[in-house]
């Protein structure tokens, strides 16, 4: 790969681990921990900006009740007390990475890479992403395919994009709200879309976009998106549909702020057996139909599988010990029980879980 | 059934509940949480004098590393935990009970009983009883068993029965030596027999039998019981081997006082499918090969198992749900994540876990 000006880029070397742990929620921390416990080197990665998985995203201070010996603690302190007992082990957590490819090697190892440029080389993988990456929720029309990233979009990059455009923004939430009232500075017109007339957004944004509209500052419409129009594949006008009828909104620019949905986005491209969405997985050691790839908590199917934190726990448990024989195929691990295990007690108590 | 004086006498009526749990270690007492969570009622049964099981047998105050979000607990604090985590659903629990027999009814229930004579009618068992009963260590020797109970003993009910006797104690642990000094101040003679002169006991008890011996109260003798003679089914001489030599004691008692061991007890004659002294279970609902007998935690067996406690959290939360069908065949239950739960909320906020 060489630069414009003629002189080798150079390209980050892999990281190497024994364990690649997909996902940063309560189930890919204990997996790191487990992975300490048992002697392998872990890496997690997430596509979220922020540790916790789904459960900091969707319940962070609801109570939980069923975690074994804790009777009451929120998504916020399970995640706080996990990342306490992970501590020791210094594992390197990436944020804001979602994996996009993998390729296993003729030695049995396997190459990851994100898409945002990272490239990894493990021995193992491990799925613990919950009901997948969280993703804007697209647009139900497929017209709007076409149009992706060039007039519809699904977030805003630059404001300058659409200076003097027509935008039509549509959602009823916190994130529609803001970037209504901030494509307004910009736009030469504004229209918000939404189902109806109430948000489920902050009083003070919900405030401030009425203030707008009453100002003639930006337009408000309740009504759904029914259909684009985009003659020579350019967006034209939108169509809205209304109680009642439709009505036509001539615009340049269509931004959909529905909120985020899980999906297993590239996952589902990675040859594993699929059912239902979830990864299907042997119960003897959690792994997929591809040896070496591994999903444990919500992301994994059996029979009879219940979505319990406590279960995704113990599904990593098991994997972890089955992941130690794809990364030290000589060795032959004891298990002992932790209380029995002294080097791991110093390490733990040391606060430093690097060994040898 | 008649009493001697040939009035009927009153059996107590059978107790009856959804599912009976065998051990109240913490995967018996987290299993009695989550039955309350699926809505279940039960009654938990151990042969200890109290709750905890074997970690709190063996190891109490050592730490415990890999519960999850729990970075460090003894096992002390661990069964508090779950204590007082399941103490919204007020679980009758029955100590010092050993369960002897199983029997199905045609209408799927079980009839099952205890040792100490009280009487289950249950839905579902669920057998959480670690490694097992825990039971003193017998005397490898099969003539000790025709003796048991009159001449060979394994603990000491009432000193007086040993009155102006000649008792030979065996082993080297506290139990040993404390009755070997106990029995000096009734017996005509004691000779304690252990293996090597050095004791696993406190050393002030150690100290006590040195000076008990060199006042000539009591004798000790290096060997093991080798054999005992026994004409007429009666207990005449103990043969102990020694190093170079055997001796011979005559004596009308044996107290044997090696430890307590695990074992399964009378559940290996429950026509359960056993492998290597543990239940072969399904891990789809960890349900035994007599279906509505379910296996948790370190009982159970099942390829690559691990005999962790948090495994044993999920094996119990699995094996309820499936319990739930036995004792309601009628009912779907439906999985609600415990955070919005409103119903549990409220009953474990209120302290009480009663529900119509």
């Amino acid at each position: 790969m060489t630069s414009e000006a003629g002189t080798p880029i150079q390209t980050p070397p892999p990281i190497s681990t024994d364990v690649l742990i997909v996902g940063a929620g309560p189930v890919g921390l204990f997996a790191a921990f487990e992975a300490g416990v048992v002697g392998l080197s872990c890496q997690i990665v997430d596509t979220l900006e922020r540790i916790g998985g789904q459960c900091i995203e969707l319940y962070p201070d609801k109570p939980i009740y069923d975690i074994p010996a804790i009777p009451s603690c929120t998504a916020r302190e399970l995640v706080d007390r996990l990342m306490e007992q992970c501590r020791p082990f210094d594992v390197p957590i990436h944020l804001s990475q979602r994996v996009e490819t993998v390729r296993q090697r003729e030695d049995g190892r396997w190459t990851v890479t994100t898409g945002q440029g990272l490239v990894f080389d493990t021995a193992a993988i491990m799925l613990a992403a919950g009901n997948g990456a969280f993703v804007p929720q697209r647009l139900a029309l497929p017209e709007a395919t076409t149009l992706e990233e060039r007039q519809v979009h699904y977030s805003v990059r630059n404001l300058s994009d659409f200076a003097d455009k027509t935008v039509v923004v549509a959602g009823g939430g916190d994130s529609a709200l803001d970037w209504a009232l901030a494509l307004r500075k910009v736009a030469r017109r504004v229209v918000l879309v939404h189902r109806r007339n109430g948000f489920s957004a902050v009083a003070s944004s919900v405030d401030e976009m009425r203030r707008a509209v009453d100002a003639g500052e930006m337009e408000f419409m309740v009504g759904s998106i029914a259909a684009l129009h985009a003659p020579d594949d350019k967006l034209a006008s939108i169509e809205i549909r209304q109680i009642g009828g439709t009505a036509q909104i001539d615009a340049e620019h269509l931004v959909v702020l529905y909120g985020l949905v899980a999906d297993l986005g590239p996952i589902a491209n990675w040859g594993l057996k699929i059912v239902g969405g979830r990864v299907e997985v042997d119960t003897s050691n959690y792994e997929s139909s591809r040896h070496g790839i591994f999903a444990v908590g919500d992301i994994a199917n059996y029979p009879n599988k219940q979505k319990l934190i406590l279960s995704g726990f113990h599904e990593a448990s098991l994997a972890l010990r089955k992941a130690y024989t794809y990364a030290y195929p000589d060795k032959k691990r004891v298990h002992v029980h932790s209380s029995y295990d002294a080097g791991l007690a110093e390490r733990i108590a040391s606060g430093s879980g690097h060994h040898e």
